[in-house]
Formats: C-alpha cells, sequence, structure tokens
C-alpha cells in the first residue's frame, strides 16, 4: 500500500511543527495576557449550523457526509462560527465573551501550491461588545502576537463594511449586490484591478479556463468604485478626511473612533493603516475589517483577517450579540517564519550514544540524570553498534552534543563528550562535515563522569 | 435555528480548555525533554491507509466519505497508523524516529455519558527500535508526565502480546483466533469474568439487549484461560517466576528484559506492575502491552495505553521498523483532574472597569501598562455602565482583583483596588459572597494611581 497524503493533505515534520508549537504558545501566552479565555469545539458540526445564510457559492467548500444518526454534519470552515453557536447555546458565559480559541479548519477547495485543504486558525474574537474598544484590543492583541513572534514588519490593514456599503450605495448598485461586489474587491491583490473589472462586468476565464461569471454592472457603476479604490491609504487621518468627504462622516464614525483608541496605545498609521481597498470575503462582517500583510514578504497573502461581525449570533438566538474576531492563519505565518534564519530548531541537547551492550541500564540512568536537571536528552535506541552511525543519528537529531562512555571511559568512570555544533562554521557540506567531525580532536574532551551535569550545563 | 452539538460531540468551555492546555503543556515538555520530536499529521487519510489488516468489526467506527476527487477518505481514528505511515512515507527521518503527537481522533461509537466521539490523545512512539530500552523509555516518559501533571497516585499496568500468545497455545486454541481472544480479555475490567466467559463461549446478549455472538470455546480452553488469568499480579519478579512456570522463559523474556531496565531507573512495582489480565484491544500490538489506571479512580477506566506493534509499518514498507508506543488519553486525564480541588483555574488576574466613558483611551492605556509587565489583565468591554454588574463580570472572569478608577479618581490621580477573592473563605454561596463584596469594605483601598503597577505584582 502506497504512503501517501490526501490530495490537498500535508504533515508537519518535526522542524515544522516544533515551529507551529512555538508560534502557538506564544500568542497563547499573549491573548491570555489580554484576558481572552481558551475554548474548544469540535472538528464537526450539523451542516445546517455552518451553512446558515453562508452563500450557495462556498458551500462547495465544506467536507460533509452522515453522522451515524444519518444526519448531514460537515468539518467546520472557520472557528468563528461555531463560536456563535456556543455563545448561543450556553448562558452561563461571561458577557462579554472574550476567547481564544486555536486549532484545523477544512475546507474543499481547489488545491494550490502552498494552500492546504486543512489549515490552523488562531482566532481571538469579543461577543457581547459593539464598542471600538473592542477592535482597538483584539488588534492590539494580534499586534503584540506578531511583534512576539519575531515575523518581521507588518501592517494591519483596516477598512470598515459600512464604507463599503457607502461605496455601493455611492456607485449606485443595489444593496442586494454588496455582498458580490465585496468579494470580488477582495480579490483585488491577488488578480489586480483588470481582472476585478471583468468580474464586476462581463465575467473572464481564470487561469485554469474555467468561466468566472461577471456580476453585470456598467460603466458608471464601475467608474465610480475606481475612483474610490483610487483613496489614499495609510496614514489614517488623512484616509479618513478623504473618506468623509466622498461619502459621509457616517459611513466612517466606526473609524473615527478607533484611529482615537489606537493613537492612545500608540499603535500609528505606521503599523495598523486605513486602506479603502481592504473588503475581506466573507458574507457576516457588519462593520470594521482588518488584514495582516508581511512587508517584505507580499508573497504570503495575508497573515490574519477579520472585522466586526454583528449579526452572526443571531442565526441562533434572539439576544443582541456585536462581536468582533481576529483570525490568524498559523501555516502562513510558518511558511513566513520557514524564510528567516537563525531561529531556534528543533532537536535535542545532547544524544547518548550505547556503546556497550550490556550496560544499558546505565545509559538510561545517565539519560534519566541529565533529564531531571532540565537538558533534553536523546539515548540512542537503535541497533547501530557503531559511533559513526550514532553520530550521523545524533547529528540528524540536531544535537548539541554528544556523550560518549566506551568501555574505556566505563574502566576509568569518565564520559566523553563532543560539541556536534564546532563543527557548523566549518561546513555546511554534510559529508565534509562528517569527516571533519570524525578527524577533530579539539571539539571533544574526557571529563570525569561526576562532573558531567555540571560542565553540560555551563555549555548549554 | 437551534444551536446544539452532534450527537456524541461536545465542546470545551474555557475552565476545562485551560486544564487541558495546561496538561498538554506539561506533557510536551516531559517528552521534549526525552528528545521526541513533535509531529502533525492531517486530521483526514485515504481510507485504505487506515483500514489495513484492521478487523472488520472496528472499520463500522471510522467516519468515512468522500473527496472532493470521489476518493475514499476517513479521519483518522487513533496517532499511530498516521505515523507508520509517515515513517514509511519519509526516508531522511532521523532512525530511530522518536516523536510525540498531539490531536483529535474520531471514532463513530455508540455515545455513553463521558464516552465522545472526538478525543484527544497524546501519544509517544519509537519506530525503528526492537531493544527494550524503548518501552523502558516510553514508559519512564509516560510516568514523569503524569506525576508531573499531578493526577494522583496511578499504576502502569504491563503485560505481553507474546505471553498471551503463549496461553492460547497452552488453552489449545488456534493461533488465528488469538486476536480474538485479546480483544475479549480486554473488556475484562467492564464487563466482569463472567461476561468474558460468556463471550468466550456462546455468546450474551448485552445491556442494551443486542446479542454478542461468542467464540464457541470449549470448557477446557476456558478453564486454562481462567487458571492463566488467576496468576498473581503487581510484584514483578513474582509475576515472572509464576509466568515462567506456567508457560516457560521464552513467552516472558521482554518482559525480563523490561524489569530489569525498569530496576535501573527506579520503577518499582508500586508503579509499574506485571499484570497477566492486561490485553489491549487493538490488533496491531506484538510485545509488551501497557495501560495507565488511577488507584483512586477506577471509574475512569485506563488512561493511557500502548505496546509494542513490530508490524504496522510493514502495511506501508518492505524496511524492518520495529515500533513501541503509548498514548495518553487526555479527556480522562481531564475528568479525573476536575475531581481535584485546589488546582490552578482559567482567569485573570485583573479586570480593570469602565466608569467614565469619555475616558476609554486611558483606561486602554492602563490595561496596556499591565499587561506588559505581565499581569493578566481583561479590560471591561460591554455596555453596562453600573459598577455592580461590572463585578458580577470580573467575578465570572474569575478575576483576582478589581481596578476601579472613577471621576473621583481620575481627579485625585488614584485608583481604587478591590480584592475579589477575599470574600471566598466569607461564603461561597453566590449571592451572599456578592453581598459580603458590596458591603466590604477592608477589600479595597484607595492608591495613588503611580502606584498601581507595584501594588499589583506584591499583591499577585
Amino acid at each position: 500500500m502506497e504512503p501517501q497524503n490526501v490530495k490537498g493533505f500535508r504533515d508537519l515534520r518535526p522542524r515544522e511543527a516544533y515551529r507551529k508549537n512555538e508560534i502557538i504558545s506564544t500568542i497563547r501566552k499573549v491573548y491570555e495576557s489580554y484576558g481572552f479565555l481558551p475554548l474548544e469545539t469540535p472538528g464537526l458540526e450539523y451542516l445546517d449550523i455552518l451553512l446558515g445564510e453562508y452563500g450557495e457559492e462556498n458551500t462547495k467548500q465544506i467536507f460533509r457526509f452522515k453522522s451515524p444518526e444519518e444526519q448531514q454534519i460537515a468539518l467546520r470552515f472557520d472557528l468563528t462560527v461555531p463560536l456563535a453557536r456556543v455563545v448561543a447555546q450556553y448562558n452561563d458565559l461571561p458577557k462579554p465573551f472574550k476567547r481564544y480559541q486555536v486549532g484545523s479548519v477544512w475546507r474543499a477547495d481547489k488545491p494550490d501550491p502552498g494552500r492546504f485543504r486543512e489549515f490552523t486558525q488562531f482566532d481571538v474574537d469579543v461577543v457581547g461588545a459593539s464598542s471600538q474598544l473592542a477592535e482597538a484590543e483584539v488588534i492590539s492583541a494580534v499586534v503584540k502576537s506578531l511583534r512576539e513572534i519575531r515575523v518581521g514588519e507588518f501592517v494591519v490593514n483596516v477598512n470598515s463594511r459600512k464604507i463599503l456599503n457607502a461605496v455601493v450605495d455611492y456607485s449606485g448598485i443595489s444593496p442586494e449586490r454588496a455582498k458580490d461586489v465585496f468579494r470580488i474587491l477582495d480579490k483585488l491583490n491577488k488578480i489586480g484591478m483588470e481582472n476585478v473589472e471583468l468580474e464586476l462586468t462581463k465575467g473572464r476565464y481564470d487561469t485554469s479556463g474555467d468561466f468566472i461569471p461577471g456580476l453585470g454592472l456598467d460603466d458608471t457603476n464601475v467608474r465610480k468604485i475606481k475612483e474610490y479604490l483610487a483613496l489614499p491609504k495609510g496614514e489614517r487621518k488623512k484616509v479618513l478626511t478623504e473618506i468623509r468627504e466622498l461619502l459621509g462622516e457616517q459611513s466612517c464614525i466606526d473609524l473615527i473612533n478607533l484611529d482615537e483608541l489606537l493613537d492612545a496605545i500608540g499603535l500609528g498609521s505606521d503599523i495598523v493603516a486605513f486602506n479603502p481597498t481592504i473588503a475581506r470575503g466573507l458574507d457576516y462582517y457588519t462593520g470594521p475589517v482588518f488584514e495582516v500583510n508581511l512587508k517584505d514578504k507580499p508573497q504570503f497573502g495575508s497573515v490574519a483577517g477579520g472585522g466586526r461581525y454583528d449579526n452572526l449570533v443571531k442565526r441562533f438566538t434572539d439576544a443582541e450579540l456585536p462581536a468582533v474576531g481576529f483570525s490568524i492563519g498559523v501555516d502562513r505565518l510558518l511558511a513566513a517564519l520557514d524564510t528567516q534564519v537563525g531561529r531556534q530548531e528543533a532537536g535535542v541537547d545532547v544524544v547518548i550514544t550505547i556503546m556497550e551492550q550490556d550496560r544499558l541500564s546505565d545509559y538510561l540512568k545517565l539519560a534519566n540524570e541529565l533529564r531531571n536537571v532540565g537538558i533534553k536528552t536523546d539515548l540512542y535506541l537503535g541497533s547501530e553498534k557503531g559511533l559513526r552511525k550514532q553520530m550521523q543519528y545524533a547529528d540528524k537529531m540536531n544535537a548539541k552534543f554528544a556523550v560518549i562512555i566506551g568501555s574505556n571511559e566505563f574502566e576509568k568512570g569518565t564520559v566523553t563528550i563532543k560539541d556536534l555544533k564546532a563543527g557548523e562554521s566549518a561546513s555546511k557540506d554534510a559529508a565534509q562535515r562528517e569527516d571533519w567531525l570524525k578527524k577533530s580532536r579539539e571539539v571533544q574532551k574526557e571529563i570525569p563522569r561526576n562532573d558531567l551535569v555540571r560542565q553540560l550545563k555551563d555549555l548549554l
């Protein structure tokens, strides 16, 4: 049987999985410092819970099947709809409910290179808050998270669905078509203005030759949308002046409030910009929308996105529960971090080699002794008896040191420590490096067995 | 639309989700200290990858559906089969491959109270190691994890499939029926000896009235199995003596090796016992099998289980990759911990109340100031203007302190700190407690604004 992943799915091997854990624990710590509480929901939901008013176009992206009770169920495609279910389902949660959740979501999209059908979102949301304080808090928490992850320079681009609704009105387009317009505008960065214009009007053929029908808007409609899209971006107060002039103060009152709060916490336009071209693709947004782009790595698209969704919880309850959230795309961050050098990598501090098969207990005892003082210690468990093969293994484990105890060392009560990283500057080439390690004498030393813990702790 | 979970699925609300994170990060730290590397595999696999030789009886428990390419896919039911796929798929992993993985698995079982269709396993495995050093390492890592979680007293019960195979032979049962016998023996603790005997012979009706067909063994077969099951349990050397006598040394050579290694690392029979009644239900085990039971909480069943599976990887490759693993059932641990008092609970250090709507920026600045020195700080984001409702909120957030700044305090440059936990000893009754907090003066004090950080850090 051929070992392979389902099309569109992938494994995270130790290097990536280790880095992903790092990202997640960093974000978790920041969100907890902001007073957000954790939540976990199942991977599966009833299909109608997920669908709601979600457009027909998007239902194709859902992995759906039947429960053992023959009911329609599906894998969740985001963490926001399950949150809306949760706040409607339990009446004893704190209100506002500030929660974070990290987990897999699944979309039956056409897989692209770098685009997978299962990916991890790290969401932070406030449910039950209408004040722009909530926007300021989630933006501040995401900015702090991304800074602590050291992903490089980034900008949070902010716009508002209220502004976009005013644009639809200003452009002479009927409000029922607003969501379709937003979904097309959301693709602007990806497909460019020319293709956006085709999708707004007569339609176009995409790169795989499929026809994407157009919205059938007329020239006046499109001219006015383009007039809006040509507004300046970046400097918040400048953008607000222009929008106020074109569309009226009421359209941007949320962003005026938000701008003031962001000023108060020292987030300037260099880090949180207002950007009229941001739309976001999901139907449920009703107010400010955000997305984060990496300044020097535009190829990764947006690494986080979110916005205000005041009506989503109404799908499940009559209670008025205005909400705002921000979702970090952990896989995109992971891909972006992969281009950085000098980060902590998966691996161990020490590999203990096994030279004497009749002294297994002694090696095992030593391993536990090192672990007990906080040294990440691997003991070679394979069947290779030779030092060379075991050294190759230690290298693959990205070990900093090897600890070698042969019959000689056992007799004398000593151990040999070998510095496996000393060779790194000598050569990046694996074969040369191995050769270097083999010959090199100055990177290893024999020390008394009872001095091992102290010396390793000093070296690490 | 009614907000509800799919039958057999549940949400983890903040209290449980917080505790689960605690469990997972504790285990992760221990496993990394043992030199295990992280791995992540998708929730979905091709159905035939999962099924392999897995018995027809168990295939019903798999959630299966179709990929967008119309191929048979399914949700993983454990993390071991995906690991076997991974080690066969990539030839550049370290060998032996020591990995840990934590994630959801799904089984379309009949849901029971406390038994869910999605649950979290935390697995640790060594692939490519035939020595009992590997068993000693995974057992040692699990013991250390459970100790660090402080789950209370527990025993790792160990047996071996080689012993059980010898029992099948000794009892005059044909080897093809061995796996069926083991699946029934595995239920011993749950259904009792009488029902095990019925399932081995003529079958029985279960509590829901369904008939479970028997294996059709005869009296001699059963008498010999019962003779074996009546052997002493616990003290390892004593058990080994008895097994050696009844079934011969060859059946327990693995456990003789393991016993010696466990002695070396100070794990006595009080913590790792040999127990002839342990069988484990999965087909793929070939050598030692383990399960962990809580001494004072037998109602939670086994909280971890595992064993050696030397042939599983052969499903995907010709390479000889003997393996051993141990899986911790995170949800069962969670349930067990829930019965303990005095553990750290989800919550925040401080809730800042909002008294003056025109000073939002000041509250926001203060919140970030506290967060920056490591104080978990929540800012009230709701629409309630009154202190009483905001205090109720702080209570639900399990906050230790409330920070109150009204117009008075703003004018004087002070803040009021209220100790929300001081009332806990006064009363556990929510209504009385609220009353107490309202009246109590000695639990709150007004201090200079610029002394807040210092005083809070002292108090926390």
